[in-house]
């Protein structure tokens, strides 16, 4: 089974390299763009088969070792079932 | 008006970092982990209301800055209309 796994800094935490990443597209010309807020996103492959079982290992996985808790939300999309 | 940008090594290219983070969840107890791939995930809010005008300043965005059309893909989503 495939997997999404979104990881996003949580509402309040300050997000310098979103900011960063602003000011070098405020350079360019075109739109103005208000914010930006950089994430990590990871595909993971699973040998399990089952949705819920898969599901139960990425939400392990994400409060383990992809995501910190403290500062992250994290989200998982099953791609294929 | 709001997007997601979700930047990911094109099909052929290497993943060292996906590849130490499957290495990674390996040693976690629970089910086997086959292969993972690393991308990044931007979130933008744009001055511009027109879909479709923001469409085309995000993909300039990905082209000059967010993506290296080399080696990496990208997809937009935008999320308010």
């Amino acid at each position: 089974m495939k997997a999404h796994v979104i990881v996003t800094l949580k509402p309040g935490i300050l997000d310098p390299q979103g900011e960063a990443v602003r000011q070098a597209l405020a350079t360019l010309d075109g739109v103005e763009v208000e914010r930006v807020r950089v994430g990590k996103y990871i595909e993971v492959e699973l040998g399990e088969a089952d949705p819920s079982g898969a599901m139960t290992a990425l939400r392990a996985m994400c409060d383990k070792l992809l995501a910190n808790p403290v500062m992250e939300d994290y989200r998982i999309e099953l791609v294929e079932g």
